[in-house]
């Protein structure tokens, strides 16, 4: 029996109906399912199942319901496999996550009859070095940023691409980001937009000291690390916006494009520019 | 006997023998001084007064050697005063302190005879008001900054001029600053140079996800306030790039131009231009 | 007999109506009034008076109906005159004449009543000085652009402050603005946003080769001055947007705040802040 | 024999030392050459061929002495050939054309042993479609501008990638550019820094009057196109800087990777980022 493995934002009073009637459609089409805890809380449910256990229940499809957050962590949970993500945005339009409600059943309905589009988004590889050791890894689909703590004191940092020096800088961090990333925090520090197709990392300073370095697009093939060279103050270091872990100095962060890809499902071709129209008003004729 | 109020920067070994030259030279001379304790440390003197201390003992002039941060603390130490403040860069040209070694006796010589330019500095006044409380206050030269802490998340955040709503976005952060300051933190977050001489104050958004605003200058009489309306993670309030106070969801912190001010001597008069070209690579002619 | 001038834009069929309502207005509240000849032409009326004559028949208001292009030519044509200028904005709400339509009979019956508001927006003085004389001068409401010619290739510039360099460097051009045009062209060119009570000018670069250079805000005594100091090819200069006058080599641009200035009439308090939010889309609370 | 084409920058007086050195070394070593008009005026020859006749005679190199202008120039008449490209900049560092003159004998020496370094960088072919003809055609090495003419007045486009609408507009103009042009006018319109080897093209928008757009990171086999949709004033494409082409109201510039490439000539690897950390003073560490 085909299943689907639900992941759900908490505290969405909307979901609980959204849900029961999910699960509804998913036994009328005969359908098995898996909720993780969040899920199983709407629904009062007895068996949640972890969200980084659900891949070794194997399902078919993968339901989010809620906001790009949902999604990073989804993303994350299965990016070492090749489930397709229906992701369902329930608050504003989000950069990641364009369908909207109206749209999960007919999507559900094309992926039934196998005709739902799958855009590939690839996904990037960090990990922390620390005197020689690699001590944490993890994939990341937006970006990874390493930026100084609480005190507005710029930390400093050397940026190296396949571990030839690129520029050394005070700045309040640096953010390496895919490009499905650089509509996140990247536009936010004055980077640009990369097409999700263009096979390349972007590596965006966060306001430097230095005012004559840039974004930088970075071949997809390349390894960029972030070299922490001074520490007036605490550095942290966030993937995708998730908890921030504590750097060192002479900690590197290196970057990689990853072999691990989301799989996004929908009933029809995604039109980045008409959801960057929409969000950024650009304008229409 | 007039008297020299001496403020060092700490572990900066050439200062020892520096601060000896001084002490002779002011002994010559005829003049009284006291030491903070980081200039004592250097001299092995017993009697060093607190930075905090020193304004009570009536100085006719402060005598500061070090970076911007040295001068920053000791503006603020004498804000409240009319006692001017010889400044001395012993690192790489500061913004503010653009008197190098060299410069110190020529200096000290002018004051003596009456003939040391004096370029006045204005401040700024911050205050934090919770539940309606002014529960703590500080005079800046440079910035007042309301930022994230530190997980790469956003915060949320209101600016209203004299009460009125300019914005409400979400962002790192805000810079409130001083002309003074529109070369500090400002310049890395984008924000325009503001002339010592103008009355006004500026407001700069770090990182804001509103792709829309922009750094706004603002009268000299205004009230610039920030208020926090979303703390998704903690938030910080940074004056001069000191120590970091945490703030509380609907937190203001109001922003005044200072009836305080700093007095900064010379023996010529400054090139805020010359400073610029020159740190900034801009071009001569 | 009180007397109302009246300027309109060309080619807006939905003005006939307007200025017939208009003159009927006026004529049942024993108002006079002139017409310049593009109102005129809605009306076929045969007494058009030029726009540079109508300030020598001292009329007691000035109403504009048009959009922002209009209002800066009627500010220059009454520019050294004191008399009031009510503008109506026809198309998209413009920065500079907030009032829609659907004012203008509220202010009219304000102004009856020596009850509207007046708001006072400072103007900016130009000359072009060549070999060291005079020869052309202009007023300007919101910005003095010296800028290179049709090929893509930059100009080369020097920025002077009451004749101190400021600095030398190749750009597209430069924009000198008033408050009130800074939010015009200078916002493309990345300017900040200068509340129009500031005492200011503001020189911002348009793509300056020199990376590190930045848009200045001077004080509003200051003179700034725009040298061309290399002419790879042509360079002109347009004020307010209005025809481009061919500079040579060596020509210097003098600006000043003038002592002409625009009394704009409203029948209540103008919010800057309100209109900037509707326009650039800043968020409300 | 094998033969050198030598292209020269006009009007640089050291070039007549330079270029009977150069000949005496290209005898010595058994090689003919021909000369460019500009290159036989330093050397009172008689026989000089056009710059565009060069590929004719099909020479086994090219040799450019001047500076980026003079690359751009020489790479345009050898788009279409894979003959290498020596090029020495006698003037400052060019982001382009990164040999001194001091490398010129030993990449020769190189050149002869077969060890030179050749990069490839990759061209763009841009067509101007009017009525629906392509009326002309060109390859640039960095950039094609379409821009407004001499009023400081902006134009009006819609950019489209691969003939889907991204966004439309008013702005001073638009730059598409190649990974090599990034470092060029790219740069001063704001634009990120790419990477030679990403496979990718570049939209940039001049001072665009829409403040949410941003420069744009397109995968090379895109074809993005400028149309023209409103002329409020004169439209021009310029192509790598040379001479202007007016357009008109719904004219198209279609611009997409080309085949054609410029192979340029190195003694030992290319080290961009130490050519970028000289010329924007990045820090060295």
């Amino acid at each position: 029996m085909l299943q689907a493995a639900i992941i759900s934002k908490p505290l969405k009073p909307e979901l609980a109906t959204i849900l029961a009637d999910l699960i509804a459609w998913l036994k009328a089409h005969n359908y098995g399912y898996l909720l993780d805890p969040d899920s199983a809380v709407y629904l009062n449910a007895p068996n949640a199942v972890e969200r980084t256990e659900m891949p070794s229940h194997n399902p078919n499809l993968v339901i989010v319901l809620g906001g790009d957050g949902t999604l990073l962590a989804a993303a994350r949970a299965f990016a070492r496999t090749t489930i397709p993500i229906l992701s369902v945005n329930l608050g504003s339009l989000g950069f990641l996550t364009e369908i909207p409600l109206s749209d999960l059943y007919p999507t559900l309905e094309a992926w039934c009859h196998n005709c739902a589009e799958i855009e590939v988004r690839s996904m990037m590889h960090a990990s922390l070095i620390r005197n020689g050791d690699v001590i944490q890894r993890w994939d990341a689909l937006n970006d990874v940023v390493v930026a100084k703590g609480t005190i507005a004191r710029m930390g400093d940092f050397s940026v190296e691409i396949d571990r030839q020096l690129v520029a050394s800088f005070r700045a309040d961090g640096i953010i390496v980001s895919t490009p499905t990333g650089s509509t996140a925090y990247n536009l936010a520090a004055n980077g640009p937009i990369v097409m999700p197709n263009v096979n390349a990392l972007l590596v965006t300073p966060i306001c430097p000291h230095l005012l004559t370095i840039r974004p930088i697009v970075v071949p997809g093939e390349s390894t960029v690390s972030v070299h922490v060279v001074g520490v007036p103050n605490e550095i942290y270091l966030t993937v995708d916006g998730q908890e921030a872990i504590e750097l060192q100095l002479d900690d590197y962060v290196h970057c990689q494009r990853s072999e691990a890809a989301v799989r996004l499902l929908r009933h029809q071709p995604n039109g980045l520019f008409s959801v960057l129209r929409s969000k950024l008003k650009w304008g229409e004729r």
